[in-house]
C-alpha cells in the first residue's frame, strides 16, 4: 500500500465513506490524523455532505467515568434505533495507559455492531491541531451518516471551553469525592455545560455535589441545564441521560440555537484553517508564507507590534497565494 | 475616576511605567484584563520597551506547590538582586478558593519589596483570551524593567503547550504521589518542559518518578532538561532550581534559541491578535466584519468549506478595513 492516498483514492475513499463504509471512514480519518495533503482534498469532499449528526461532547476530569458513560450512552442510542460515532481523544502518554486504556478495550467491544463506529485520537501535544483533528474526524463520521457523535475529552480549561463551542450539546460529567475533601469546580466549567452529569453515585456523598451544581447553574437563552445522577458501571441513569441529551437536541432546533452554534463554529473553523494555512505557508517558502514570516520577524525584533502586524496580514491582501 | 482611560491617561501610564512604576502597571494590566480598547494603544506604546525580561513558565497540576515555588524562587532572586514579576492564572472558581487564595495571600507579602511585582489573571472561560490577556501582561512587567517574569498556570494539556510556545524556559512541576497509586504523567509533558521539577520531596517516595523522568527526557537541540528535587514550604532544593533557570537562560542566549522562540511566539501572536481583530470587527458590523461573518454562515450553511473561506479570508484582500 503507498504511503499517501493519491487523488483517485481519496475520491474512492470518500464514496464509499458516503455510503456507509467504516474501513473508508478509518483511512480519511487517519489522513486527517497525520495531517497529509490530502486530507484537505477528503474534507473538502466530504463538507457539504455533514451537518446532519448532532455533536455530543463529552467533558470531565480523568478517572470520571467519561468513556464507561458513553459505552452505555452508545447501547442506549442503540436501542433507540440511532446509528453512533465515538471519537475519543486518548491523554494517556504511551508509558501510562492502564485503567483507560481497559475503557477502551471494553469499547471496543461494541465495534462490531455496524450501527457503532469508534475511533481513540493519539494527542500529540501540537496545540489546536488535536482539536481541529478530532473536529474534522467528527465530520467524516457525520459524512459517514452517523445520527450522533460523541466526543470524549478529558476536561481542561481550554479543551472544554473548545469541545462547548463545537459540539451541539455538551455534557460535563462531575463525580462525588468521598471523604475530608472540598469539592472543588474548575473555572468555567458552570458556563459551559447543556447537561450535567454526577457519576458513580453508588459511591455515595453526591448529594453536596448535586446541590452546588443545583445552586450555581442558571439558565442560559432559555435552557436550564439538567443535573443528571448516574452509575454508569452499573448502567443506572443512562436513560434519563439520553432522554435529556435528546431534549437538548429538540430544545437547539426549536430554538434557533442550533444555527446560532454552526455559525459561531465556523468563525472558529476559519480561523484555524488560516492558521494551519499560514504554517504551511511558511514552511513550503511561498511568497505569502514569506510575507508572514517576515512580520513574526519584525514582531520579534520589536519593529512591529503584534496587533499591527496582524492588521498588515488581514489588510494589505499581500498574503494571497 | 472615570471607567474608560482617555488617550493622555493611556500614554501618561505607558509614560510611568517605563520608569518603574507598580501602580501604572497595575492600571495597565486591568486595561488589558477588562480587554478594553484602550489596552490595544498601550500594547503598542508597550511594546518597543520589551524583550529585556527572562519569562519562566511554571506549570504542573493543581496542589503541586507552584505558588510555594514562585514565592521562594522570587526571594532567591531577588538575593540575586533582580527585580521580579509574577503573573498567576487564578484557576479557582468563585466559590471554591481555599488552599490556592491562601498561598496567594501569602504571596502578597512580598508585594512590599519594591523589586516585586504579583498579579493575579483570573479566568473567565474565554478560550484564547485569557493566555493571550496573560502574556500581554508580561509585557507590562516587562516594560516596567522585571528582569524575569514568572507566569504560573494549572497544568492542563493546551495551557501547558500554551506556556511553553511563549515563555523562555518553561519549568514543569510535579510531585511524588504516596500510597499504592500509579504515577502518570500527562500527555506532552516530556516535550515541553526546559526545567523539571520533582516537588514535596519532604513527602518521599520520590525516586521513581524521578527515575521515571530521567528515563524518558531527552535532549533537545543540545539541551537536556534537568530534575531538580525541592520541598518548597522548606525552601530545599531553591537555590537549585534558580542555578537551573539561570543556566537554561544563558543556554538560550549562546545557541540562538532564544531568537528562534522569539519568532514563534510572535507568529502565534499576530494569528491570536487576527482572531481578536476579526471577532471585534464582527461585533462591529464593519465591512472586514461583515465579510468574515458572511463566510462563517457560507460555512455553517455548508456551501463553502472552512479551508476554502481560510484561503478566501486571506487571499482576497477584501478583509481590509
Amino acid at each position: 500500500m503507498p504511503a499517501k492516498a493519491s487523488r483517485d483514492s481519496v475520491e474512492g475513499l470518500v464514496d464509499s465513506l458516503l455510503k456507509g463504509d467504516k474501513r473508508s471512514a478509518g483511512k480519511l480519518i487517519s489522513l486527517i490524523e497525520d495531517d497529509e495533503p490530502e486530507a484537505v482534498e477528503a474534507l473538502a469532499r466530504i463538507f457539504p455532505h455533514t451537518g446532519r449528526a448532532h455533536v455530543v461532547g463529552l467533558t470531565g476530569p480523568p478517572g470520571v467515568g467519561k468513556s464507561s458513560l458513553i459505552n452505555r450512552l452508545v447501547r442506549a442510542f442503540r436501542s433507540r434505533g440511532k446509528t453512533v460515532g465515538v471519537v475519543a481523544v486518548d491523554p494517556t502518554s504511551p508509558y501510562t495507559g492502564g485503567a483507560v486504556l481497559g475503557d477502551r478495550i471494553r469499547m471496543a467491544d461494541t465495534g462490531v455492531d455496524p450501527g457503532v463506529f469508534i475511533r481513540s485520537m493519539a494527542t500529540r501535544g501540537h496545540a489546536g491541531g488535536l482539536a481541529l483533528a478530532t473536529f474534522d474526524a467528527v465530520r467524516v463520521l457525520d459524512a459517514m451518516g452517523s445520527d450522533l457523535v460523541f466526543v470524549e475529552t478529558v476536561g481542561a480549561g481550554q479543551s472544554e471551553v473548545e469541545i462547548a463551542s463545537r459540539a451541539h450539546t455538551t455534557v460535563v460529567v462531575e463525580m462525588p469525592l468521598t471523604g475530608d475533601v472540598v469539592q472543588t469546580m474548575k473555572a468555567g466549567i458552570l458556563e459551559i455545560g447543556d447537561v450535567y452529569v454526577v457519576n458513580k453515585v453508588d459511591l455515595g456523598n453526591e448529594d453536596v455535589l448535586v446541590a452546588n451544581l443545583k445552586f450555581q447553574l442558571e439558565a442560559r437563552d432559555g435552557w436550564t441545564p439538567p443535573i443528571i445522577r448516574t452509575a454508569a458501571l452499573e448502567g443506572r441513569g443512562i436513560d434519563d441521560l439520553a432522554g435529556a441529551i435528546e431534549k437538548h437536541a429538540l430544545y437547539l432546533d426549536q430554538s434557533g440555537g442550533r444555527r446560532k452554534r454552526e455559525v459561531a463554529r465556523a468563525r472558529l473553523e476559519i480561523l484555524e484553517n488560516v492558521q494551519r494555512l499560514l504554517v504551511r505557508r511558511v514552511s513550503e517558502g511561498s511568497r505569502s508564507g514569506r510575507a508572514f514570516q517576515n512580520l513574526a520577524e519584525d514582531v520579534a525584533a520589536r519593529r512591529l507590534d503584534p496587533h499591527a502586524a496582524a492588521r498588515k496580514l488581514l489588510g494589505s491582501g499581500s498574503t494571497a497565494r
